[in-house]
């Protein structure tokens, strides 16, 4: 089914223990579409870059099936840029440059072909964005998928909570659900954020895995352990793009796919860390993916 | 079948945010027989006391049919006896006071009905106490399971790993998997510690759920997520006695078993950690294990 995404589309720069980049292809909406497009066939993204931007990444979200008619080009203006440094747990990071450029004044105009979708993917962006785009929308989708984070907590928590209120599921870091909730303990935080509107919560754990909450019930699932987590940039997206991409390519939003969503978020995002950016990420194949899924169930298979 | 216990029996007096208390009984062996007492019938215990010991918690295993022949009580001597205060996130605590008393000579006199047991567990207690259970054994055992801590590892590396290369399985947490391995990854550490003796690594992650490393297979169990967690101490010899109860109760010691044993463990670990010390432990029944299991198993269930 039809899956619109939007978010940043951008350039990072990142150093980790293992090494540095230079300007390299990132934004939470770069890797939801390339995690979407391995599972769903239908998607459109809605983003903003400027004219410095690489192009041939957007030539190679056309070729998965990514439609990029409501991609933003600036003339004369410059792509949303960030630059961090991960620590040597990997779990802690300091950024050390934030450019907004083009993503300063951005105006999300929605293609006809897209504006009654049934699924959307509110990548992390400004939550002012986020809540012009669903206004934009001429039909209730089936499903909402919000991401937020810190950031926006800190400085626009009115917006914020406006756009919590009108989405179905909204993915979120642990610390962050305290934040938002003002409840250390996790599942505390689930039941208040339900409350503030998304019938799904769903808390990521970075190497920790994903906690997935409805009404009373809970769900977990692990990430895979890794040999080297080389890059963690982009992994909660990718986990997002592969939970929303799932639910659109099944038609579902039942409790039980959803508890599958997020197993083949998990998935993907074990790939995304595993090589700077989105590098590991262009390179999975269906058979890759396969085998790692595999390596999921047995990671977490028990006799009954 | 038959399971021998070794470890401290103890006092503790624990600080947490929530409260704190007076002098209560601890002590890993506490622990791990009351979880092990759940699972299976015949379980012995090894430890000393001091002649100050709370006498009823030793009439309370023996109800549980733990034999307690191997206990010695030193008249005119105190108890073990550990105090500590945990930080607001419950994963980290500062050790208040550390009285060895009793702890200090301990010699382990294993009756003569328990120096051929099916079943070993080896809870925390120096390498040297440990070596010594083992080689007064007279018939090598099906399965070894050992716990330690980082302790051992600052004060007595070379005697901890001429321990670690006599055993079957080592239960250890994540930070004290990295000290041991000199390895940040986990899945790198669990190899190396493969390497020096265990055929079975266990990763302990406190909330964050445990780590199964066998050969090259993995199996994680996540923690229940918990509305509050009252107090951990005990937590990581519940989940170490519940693993080799449900063992010694199939007399399985294949890694389909232990993976369900996992399950068991965080299970009965789930308990420990709702009141202080032994207290939920004792009153845990046979229904609320039942209930809290299929608690797990609605928890990691997904569609095939």
């Amino acid at each position: 089914m039809s899956l619109l995404i939007i978010g940043s589309v951008a350039f990072d720069a990142i150093e980790t223990p293992f090494g540095q980049t230079g300007k390299i292809v990132g934004g939470a909406a770069s890797f939801i579409s390339l995690a979407s497009s391995l599972l769903n066939a239908k998607n459109g993204l809605v983003a903003v870059v400027g004219e410095d931007f690489e192009m041939d990444f957007i030539a190679e979200l056309n070729r998965r099936g990514v439609d990029t008619q409501g991609l933003q080009v600036k003339k004369g203006e410059k792509s949303f840029f960030w630059s961090g440094k991960y620590h040597m747990d990997m779990n802690s990071r300091d950024t050390l440059v934030t450019e907004l450029n083009v993503l300063g004044t951005f105006d999300p105009i929605i293609p006809d072909d897209w504006k009654e979708p049934d699924y959307v993917m509110l990548g992390n962006l400004s939550p002012q964005v986020q809540l012009t785009t669903l206004n934009r929308l001429t039909k209730k989708p089936k499903l909402v998928v919000m991401d937020t984070m810190n950031f926006w907590m800190d400085i626009a928590m009115p917006e914020l909570k406006e756009v919590i209120a009108k989405v179905d599921v909204l993915t979120i870091n642990d610390e962050e659900a305290r934040q938002l909730s003002g409840e250390y303990s996790l599942r505390k935080a689930a039941r208040l954020i339900h409350a503030m509107g998304p019938h799904t919560v769903i808390i990521k754990k970075g190497e920790h895995g994903a906690l997935l909450f409805q009404n009373d019930e809970v769900f977990f699932c692990p990430a895979l352990p890794l040999e080297e987590v080389f890059d963690p940039t982009g992994a909660g997206d990718t986990f997002a793009g592969g939970f929303v991409g799932y639910l659109a390519s099944t038609g579902r939003t039942d409790f039980e796919a959803m508890k599958t969503a997020i197993v083949y978020g998990s998935c993907l995002a074990s790939f995304c860390v595993e090589k700077f950016g989105t590098e590991a990420l262009a390179q999975v194949t269906r058979e890759a993916m396969k085998d790692r899924l595999d390596q999921f169930k047995r990671l977490i298979a028990v006799e009954a």
